[in-house]
């Protein structure tokens, strides 16, 4: 059965000169049939008014804080569907807290939470409402990863040997968050904003995300090493993680945000005794795939066959480049296709629950929290 | 002033099938505040009501025929500021003038018309009423293009010598038109819905187009081929062109459907006495950028500046991919702000006028006819 | 059999400061067995001298004029078996010529004369005398342009539809003939060393025997445009070349020196009805095949199969670059290898004679005639 | 002064069927002047006999054994003036030292010895008789190396903080080591032949050396995890290497033989304050160079001044490309320039001992022992 209205959304977090909610906004527009009817933009209420009216909102549900907004949109009638949170790290814990108690699905940007024991209550939580709770891990919504994480799965690459995965930015190569203009720079090195770290956090569980999506492979143990080069700069910019999986296989992390010359480059290598893979994030339409004694190919989306998950989500043909905002299009395409079948009553099957899922956030967190424990202990192997 | 309310549009063409129009709707969702109400997607009424149900509009504004829809629309207090025509290149004509004479701004998919002389005539009644009137040459919408333009303009790359351009494809390397599901293959080597060429008109005209807006360059004659490589096709499948342009400076064109391993290949080389750019629209986030003696040097989207016009277009950082939807969505926004400029009584500048305009339309239309006359004379060189 | 003795060459041409001969040299050098041991580097026979004692030759050996040396090595008992010609363009005849009369076997730089004349002299002594005559067309000793060749060959692409190929230099993008040091440029650009053209004579030579080469085609019939960008230039310094080959495949060559930014940049690519091939000089290691439908592949020298003929001539493993000198070699090495069966009494086979000859030495003469007859004409079509 | 002569060398392993001694003779023949006379290319007399026969080499100077090669040429007036050692890694101690003992000067192939006290007792012997000692890490030979070395000479990066190499291969992901015919595989996987390590000896050296060659940065400590993916295997055939430099700077190693894709992938990022650079040992004819919010820049051999030292060392112009071949030639030209100065009685400079030395040799052999050290006791921080 086909759901015969919009779906509803609110948003927190999101206001003025903040990048991450708007790129939200954005990417759910992407794909028809869900709109953006309620926000606490801000904690200041003025800017959430001003988003609000750029935006051609109803005032009327343009809320002074998220209590009042989970409080009131879970007692209409045509209250929101779902809430997307996109506040600092600090603040995700109450807020997702706040509208799974009142009945309203989730989808929470990352990190989850700072903190481990918080991120495993809500995934109680979630479990007891049995609602649906996203994290925008964006990177798996890409259909080459998608292609990736078939090849693994089918066999293709034989068991996995080895993975090298890295996500270098040159962002925080300066001392940026002395700029008062630069907000992110500021609250992400901020102990009270972001928590215990940063880099490890913001970019890193990025890669723990990816290859676990990928592989299928869950950390037994780790070695980590925590770097701040830049002085004055209290949070990490840099860490190096050596990683052991189940079953034997082992990897190597690297993070950072002074590596000069890099933009976003989130790179996943991945070693079977048969073939190997390798995504870019900044080339996302290819897939370069190896096999023992063969020639590279590239697989090109659009192009070739990328199975059915992502063959799904193609929207353009070959040689007309998606990008990021498909990407985040395609875990909100997917939540809210369950969401749709959870209310017209249908079941969604595998393939429509293919995004990150609270679980994911909750590993995402410990993996931080492994990586820091394992840093404070001069690199010492800690049981993941 | 800004403009309270969201700007309305209506779409010709686009129905169940059609991969354009579904583009074109995706691009201008990107940004917020312009909204589809009215439609007739097919020339079968079932087909508007189905396509129209399906994104939740309301029906009494689902069209039997363009010509309804233009009466009607136009009567309205609340009726469409603009239409996108993305019919096959026929009926552009016809559905452009009945929008104009209704006094509805329009944007219509290139090639702009099948004939030179109703191109022209669209000219002068885009001239007579004063409205705007957009042709979504998508390629020129990537900041990185505009960028590129700059450096011709500011010099940078010295006067320019020579121009290499190319779009190879493959897609019509084998008869796929005779697969009855492939309706694109169908009807674009079909002269009674194409006109007199396939190839050229459809992907050549974005090389002249891209050169034009980027080098300034106008073409002062030229000499052509037009090839049909496969067997029982009657419309070309690949072009090759030599232009001479007003000053001296000379190029080379080649457009291809025939090009095995090539998707979307359209690509820009533009040499000066002191520099030249190279410009792919397959990895269009970047720009190479050469100079006499130099380093050749990457631009990045986001990283490099691209000038105030580019940069002005740019939704998010370096690193984090742009695409194709990018692109048209850079063209609806520019014809977008213009025109709630025009509705608000502001007058728009320069930078709020710079989208491919009818003007663009008929010179690519020009550019078809000279072609097709040229390859017809043996590639005897014909003035353009 | 195997020779017992080491081969034994001359040289003229290729004294102090010249480049092309230090590369003969050196790429002769790289297989064992064949020795320098004559030389007239020079018109002026100090600069012969200082060459020879740099190279601590005997200095009996090393001659004031070619004619002198022709002569008296051919009366040696232990005289030179060939020699190597790599003087300015306009005296590759008579050397050649004179050589051939005194019965030694002959490897010249291409192109081969200035006359087309001359050149099919040189073909008429050729064949009388049955010596054998090199021509250093050094792109055809890549191994994986003999794996494109194969390609084709075997059917894999299918029936070959277009080419496009293209060969793209910086050097002459000034006017660097007016540096006295430059003596390249100098001799290059001026009618009295280098004959009625420059830059398709130097480098759009090489394309017509790459493609002729790797596909098997005979142009029939060529449109061209010869241009001379750079002021005070005689000599054309661009070239654009619309062919077309016996039975029905057509194609574009571009050559160029005032291409800012590019080395040496020649690129051939070849469509055919089932697949398609491309090969870059600057990245020679690598050949892309590209097939209908199918995804990318990346041909990898030493790691990937090239063929019987290509694997024969490859020296190291694979990601162990090989480079210009040894695509050099490989003429040499092929060259050398039917000498020595000549000289024991072996028939070569066609491996052994797979190296460019005096006849694809007069095809690239007839090229040029053709192409700078069709350029006098406006671009007329001149029959092959 | 100028030699008068050809330098003469003796060459100890690189019998029938071996890679590495063929390697090194083509790469000295690649300049003129230096003259293979002596040999022992192997244990069989009657293989050192065959290989001789191929060079065409007087048999009177065909050795039995190494030691009977360096008495007997240390006694001739015309004994060679350095000897070649090219066997496996165990013999390289003895037969170093038994031509140092005899005066003559040495050229090792890398690890130059399986114990670190070895290396250390040779770097003794050389400081004691004063002779050169070339040890053939190839790949700093690139002069695009020599470029990277200046621009973090010159302060261009900054301070360097963190350095990410990488050298992957394929060739031991299956048990090669089984087939008969990969006699490289066998000694390589034998620690009779290897001595303790496999991977980070052959390929995890030549990433130490670069590193500290590049960056003259001097590791303090290190962290590292040897694996053997393949059943069966005794030695390591993959290494994750953590490091800490004097002065702050970290870096991660890896090396691996496992890699499947990978054919020879030597690859190194250098992060500093400022700048940043990446060389790739497959594409050695570019160097990427990065700098804190510019464009990227690729510097090309040829084209780009590369520094007083890296000019120095091309041979031929940009876009021809220069390979494996070359930068071992680099080596010797270097080494031998040095050799023909102390023939000569001139003093060499700086450059003209630009080669990896005895002291290097011993680096990476400390670099071998530190990393099993820490590898048996589960990555524990050793000092360096």
């Amino acid at each position: 059965m086909t759901l015969d209205r919009p779906l509803r959304y609110g948003m927190v977090g999101g206001g003025p000169g903040a990048f991450i909610g708007d790129v939200h906004r954005r990417a759910i527009a992407l794909d028809p049939n869900t709109d953006l009817v309620a926000a606490a933009f801000s904690r200041k209420h003025e800017s959430t008014l001003q988003t609000g009216r750029e935006l051609l909102m109803d005032e009327s549900r343009l809320y002074p804080d998220f209590q009042t907004m989970a409080a009131k949109e879970s007692e209409r009638s045509d209250g929101i569907d779902f809430v997307v949170i996109v506040t600092p790290n600090v603040s995700h814990f109450p807020i997702a807290k706040a509208f799974l108690e009142h009945g309203i699905h989730v989808v929470c940007d990352k990190p989850l939470t700072t903190e481990l024991s918080d991120a495993e209550a809500l995934g109680e939580l979630v479990e007891k409402t049995g609602l649906l709770f996203g994290v925008t891990y964006t990177y798996t919504g890409y259909p080459t990863v998608k292609k990736a994480r078939e090849l693994v799965q089918s066999g293709a690459l034989g068991p996995i040997r080895f993975v090298n995965a890295e996500y270098p930015q040159e962002w925080l190569a300066t001392r940026a968050e002395q700029d008062p203009d630069n907000r992110q720079a500021s609250w992400r090195t901020d102990p009270a904003q972001s928590g215990k770290v940063n880099c490890v956090g913001d970019i890193g569980t990025h890669i723990e995300n990816l290859v676990s999506y990928v592989t299928g492979l869950e950390i037994s143990k780790l070695s980590a090493r925590l770097d701040s080069f830049v002085g004055g700069r209290t949070l990490d910019d840099n860490a190096t993680i050596m990683v052991e999986y189940n079953g034997g296989a082992k990897g190597i992390y690297w993070s950072s945000q002074i590596a000069v010359g890099s933009d976003n480059a989130l790179r996943m290598r991945v070693y079977g005794e048969k073939g190997s893979i390798e995504f870019s994030q900044e080339d996302p339409n290819y897939l370069k795939v190896f096999s023992l004694d063969g020639p590279q190919q590239i697989l090109s989306r659009g192009r070739d066959a990328l199975g059915e998950r992502g063959d799904s989500i193609v929207r353009i043909p070959a040689g007309h480049p998606e990008g990021y905002f498909e990407a985040f299009a395609n875990i909100y395409k997917t939540f809210t296709g369950a969401l749709r079948k959870r209310i017209t009553g249908d079941s969604p099957d595998e393939h429509d629950l293919d995004f990150p899922t609270v679980h994911d956030g909750i590993q995402g967190i410990r993996f931080v929290a492994r990586v820091l424990e394992s840093s404070e202990a001069q690199g010492t192997w800690i049981d993941f």
